[in-house]
């Protein structure tokens, strides 16, 4: 017989409602919402929620486990990478299968799902990284809308491994235009920065805090208005990951107030860290490399307000952690041999529900960007991302009041620093539910590596 | 005993999901969502909603019922107007009470209270029209905020009768940033605008195509731009009403790009009509002269666009209806005499509606303007604009495959034309509740005057 | 016979070129430009110019002579005023004749006709100042054109004295628009303004940098854009007087993306002054009170940029001194009634030679922005602005290396302090010339009251 | 002895001045300006230019003669396009030397010599196509500065021929932001196009109007501002070429609204021709195939506003001609093969002038934009573009009355089209002087190959 659970006496938060509710959660999924009182449900199993928040499972579009990177990997595998989400109160992770040059979509893919499977702790999905836009691939990619995987991301960035050139852009927004394929963009321009990187380097400039005044924000914009471009003479929808620089958000601005379909992710480091942190002392700085990189601490205000007037839509991790000995080592005198990635996938919830505490957003709004609109934007939805009858049970309660400090100490993924040590946060997951099962319970995990399944997706839900 | 009803069968539509689930609703209350067989409730009363729509009765926050104007009245009382409404999938109005210029708003809101007392249909609530800024009146605003009243109207048009200076409308503003008010705006220059009535009227052009001619996009913009201004200096949010020029929507975007919280609505006459209609032979375009006027009809593609990019947030109807007959004609010879209004409140749900069949918007983003938004940025939610346990049972069942033709001889407005007439729309209401009970039964009529109850309102929830 | 001047071996600059040319004079006119060497011109006197600029005389289309104010009347008269500006290096003022509400502009006209004949040091015209918009008025402004006075001011600010609201502004552009006259205007909203101004009193803020404050950029910006628009509407193009906020400036830069006629003024003031002097201690700040009011520091930058890139055309003084004693210590205790304004006159051509030596402006810039546009602008070209044959021999010998400090000890204003006390500039006028006369030779006055005459002007000459 | 040459009774028009004045050339200089009466000059011989205008020999500061492209060559040589060139009033060309990929700088730099050298009938100088930045190149570049070669062009469009990636761009701007070059953007996403234009014969879309079709605007657009973005990290100047596109346009505005030293040049085609000429019948579409390509009719209004508000500074030609009889022939049933260059040396000055006849720019502006700031900009000025004690005797006497009709039978541009074949123009030049010599005397030509002068440049005179 199927297992019935009673969410009881929380505060239901979902993008548009705050309702006082209990939710009734059969097997796999939620069936029922009710008003505490007006029903005489009975379960197996009774979470009592008074005074929490019940809040639709995270769903974090952007994430690296195990990626090869510079000679080196990411640290979380799919198995302690999502274990460590399922922690931070996230039950869905996108994460991205590369295609390797010379090689297919299709070979690529099968990598990853080799990595992933029978090791999620929560579900999971992929993107497909396209670094080399062929016939062949161009083929491909209608095949892989087909099984569930609608997106691509190509790179501006990253010349001689990840990049693709102009046309190879066009072409491949192009053919998600007419597949329903969403083309995700990496938005720096990468040829400009290597000049920039080298001509540093023969100064001397070495320090990790190098690599945030290379990648310039200039760049980025430029990048972005670029590919807003091309997607428009493509007649194609876009999606910039990871945008820091509020030069960016203008052109998105810009591209939005024009009507076109154009989305925008930010990261949590881009609105909780700065430049400051790439130039602490010693080698310390190198903790912070990612790319686009973190910028000076006036385009935190920026990015909040774009938050709030929906110019960015979604915030995503960029999760792809390297532990400080041994890898990030890597570019000791060299910057641009530092492994580019912070962790992340564990604090996400915690730090946008810190932003709630802090008055930059609205309760709903904080569900919004981590929960439903990349569940929607990423064709989950309304599997993912909402708290409704017939939706998967992906369930967090959350405790607001509870107060922690983030440390590498208590994380829980599987890297030797915390970006955010010593950080102050008002607000904690509790309990988490991945489709009726628990995986944390009161704070202790209850999960499995396997429980995850592969979730295949539908196309973007917010093409008009 | 408290009856029980059921909504069984459709597909539930909010502003951020769509469900297919079950409803039920004890007494005036929802009190549970369940997916279908997931429960084993019984009712009273069960509506089979098999292949319809359920969704949130609409919030029209934008009506004038018995509205005395330019020597004569509104010809829709709250009696005959409420009952259209609730034809038309409507539930809620938020009607304005009037100050007299000379009068305290208290006068002019007991007036109004005793117009709309016992004669509503379906629920109400008020803003507030300051007409006479000064102590009194400020002091007052206060009073109105606690009781309900949360909103308050002022108009840079109409000097001599609404018409508030710049230094009033600073004032009213600087007020309600500190009572939690919303200042709603009639954003056109009215003091230019006399002018070029006076000059046009010397030439002899007197027909109502001038009324568009005179009432300039650019004067409707520049009230715009400066209506954002003064609420910028006082701290203050502000609501624009009836949007109706691309020129005017671009400065709304400009503010919102800026970050501030300055909000727009418009109706549905400047989607569907334009001057083309004001131009109509004989005297037929007295029909269609309302202020802000209709436009050339290239501006309707920016109105859709602002919706879409939410640089517009609401669609209301500014319902003002008067007879063609013994009413519009009073502007013979003088199109400034003409009485300045539309009939509209039945046909708002449907004409958007519509506009999903045609692409224009989601269905989602249909309840959002016309049901979840009005309820969230007057203080009417969660009771309003939403179907989830604990909300009012304000609830319509609605045919999307249904077809019907628009005209005077099928509508139940008070008012002797349609401005939509012969129009063919897909989608029909075919049952209405109104806090649980059934006020359109399959269209029939069965509600009563009387059910319809002033509903207090909190301040609006927009704001961060 | 007519008297001969040679001026030798400068470099002559103008708004486009810079030459190593000798200047022939003969009486009020020159007639000849030659490269040295190429000519055996004979002179009744010859001015060395040999390592010194040789410039078209100032134009400072900005003053205020003998005007009645707040209860008193700037310190300078025609005669004194015009004296120092010939010191200063401008031999043309523009001053504006003034209306009374009530009187006809015939009246206020020959008033200021009365008030500077026989009195001035060098040539002047007027602009008309508006207070009091109607028919007859209107009709009086096509025979002022008609007579050389082509140019009217209107007020946006105080209320009950100069004040026009947005009818009688509109009507006064539609007549320029017919009568090739230019609208310039005061663009502050005195309405709103009015309001801060009482509440900051009441508050108790009564020091000379409430000025400051109540007299807000974003009310400048708005009353701006405001004029900008009923402008556009009435077809006719707009010179805004003294724009001190980048807001302001910002709103002019898009009407000139737009390509409308729309032109702005700033003055040495907002490029050289900031609220800190306004914030000065004592009473001190009160001798920085002028309207527009001081900006804060941040706003010089953005005037400077706007200067280069043309979205500001012009720099006048707004010459308009209230001494310090008996005068500007009218407002002790309440900086509503210190009189509005500020010495300048004398120090325009200097300052902004400063600017060349500083690097904001190049020298033909400096040429274009103090005398040939201004000249142009306002109907005074080819006689004024410009060294070529057939032009007045308005001409300034000036040295571009002598080092000068700025103060009310050695100025020549009729004012007892000065607003650059102890500022050193570069730069020093040497040689005046008014119409081939000698008014200041070799920093001698050599000058007389009544050589300068007025002179009528012909209409804008930027209209497209 | 030196010639000298007089000048009477003309109106004298430069950049800033209108002025009824005599000219004195002495030798190739001009000597003296001085008003009718006001001399006892004697000359050589006297040039009656009464009714007539007294303008600079125009600057052409973008021309190909004799240039290799597509497998064919530019039909004009320099000697008969210098002839051309001054039969239409301009007396400088500044013509396009060109790098090939391998080769320095100094081998086409000579090629170029060589090529000019003792065959013009005008004065010319070289701008420096830029194929292959490397570090080299960077050092050369140094080079040609010091020689009067002080712009370098480099193209955005051309893969595999002119292309420069972003990284060879970015160097070359640096280098030109310390040696004081130039950087010329032809501007247009080569990398995108080229995909579109393949994807466009795949088709069967062979007729010369796709080429306007797959050159989008849009392409334009985004390569301008990538262009001034580059520019803005080098914190290097940038002058962009034959811009066409009204988004163009924008791009450059907002880069001139923010205070960048952004330039642009439009050609008469563009301000003449659009997409209906590209689409005319049969082949004759390939006379107008250009690089960026004709536009809809409707960014000609865009283009007018933009030289009127001086986003657009510099109205060349980009003179390129091909026959269409063997040469653009070799494009039928490909239009990727058609040579890209339209004639036009010949006809520029006249064209601007009926701008002016038809109110499109003053007469001030014609001098400016065809003469003045060409000069400046590329640092010919003063010797060329203005008419002055001093500077060169390149000076046009023009017939502003005179009329023609424009055609290939009676231009003297060695092509067999006229791209204005049967346009009716108001105005003519009559004589034409250059350095003092009478190249074109009363409409015959007079001049000879090896008048025409290499002219070393200085920087460009616009930066601050």
């Amino acid at each position: 017989m199927t297992r019935r659970t009673i969410i009881r006496g929380g505060l239901v938060i979902t993008a548009s409602d705050e309702i006082h509710a209990d939710v009734l959660i059969e097997g796999p999924r939620i069936v029922a919402l009710a008003a505490p009182g007006a029903h005489d449900w009975s379960a197996d199993r009774t979470i009592d929620a008074t005074g929490k928040y019940v809040v639709p499972g995270g769903v974090d579009a952007h994430t690296h486990m195990e990626l090869p990177f510079g000679g080196t990997s990411a640290s979380d595998t799919f198995e302690t990478g999502t274990r460590a989400a399922a922690w931070g109160g996230t039950t869905t992770i996108v994460d991205f299968a590369v295609q390797s040059v010379g090689r297919s979509l299709r070979e690529g893919l099968d990598t990853w799902h080799a990595k992933a499977e029978g090791n999620c702790a929560i579900d999971y999905a992929f993107h497909m990284i396209v670094s080399d836009v062929n016939a062949e691939t161009l083929k491909e990619m209608d095949l892989l809308v087909e099984e569930g995987v609608t997106s691509f991301k190509q790179f501006m960035a990253y010349p001689g491994v990840f990049y693709s050139d102009d046309g190879q852009i066009l072409r491949a927004m192009q053919r998600s235009a007419e597949n329903g394929g969403l083309i995700m963009m990496h938005a720096e321009n990468g040829i400009a920065i290597d000049v920039l990187v080298e001509q540093a380097l023969a100064r001397g400039e070495t320090d990790p805090r190098y690599h945030g005044e290379v990648r310039k924000a200039l760049l980025e914009a430029e990048a972005t208005h670029r590919a807003i471009r091309l997607a428009q003479v493509a007649g194609a929808p876009l999606y910039v990951v990871h945008v820091s620089a509020t030069e960016a958000v203008a052109e998105l601005a810009r591209a939005r107030d024009e009507g076109l379909n154009v989305f925008g992710e930010t990261c949590p480091q881009y609105l909780f860290l700065s430049t400051d942190n790439l130039a602490e002392p010693g080698f310390e700085g190198a903790k912070y490399v990612c790319s686009t990189p973190l910028r000076p601490k006036e385009h935190q205000a920026g990015l909040w307000r774009a938050l709030r007037t929906n110019d960015l839509q979604v915030v995503s991790t960029d999760h792809c952690p390297f532990c400080f000995t041994g890898q990030k080592e890597l570019g000791r005198g060299d910057f641009s041999k530092i492994p580019n990635g912070l962790p992340g996938v564990e604090n996400r919830m915690d730090l946008l529900h810190q932003a709630v505490v802090d008055g930059h957003i609205s309760r709903r709004r904080w569900i919004e960007i981590a929960c439903a609109t990349p569940a929607r934007m990423f064709g989950l939805y309304p599997k993912k991302g909402t708290i409704a009858p017939g939706a998967d049970a992906d369930v967090v309660v959350y405790d607001p009041h509870a107060e922690q400090v983030m440390s590498a100490a208590t994380h829980h993924m599987n890297v030797d620093y915390s970006a955010y040590e010593g950080t102050h946060v008002t607000g904690r997951v509790e309990t988490v539910l991945s489709r009726g099962e628990l995986v944390i319970d009161q704070r202790e995990y209850t999960g499995h590596a396997g429980h995850g399944v592969f979730t295949p997706r539908s196309t973007c839900q917010y093409l008009i």
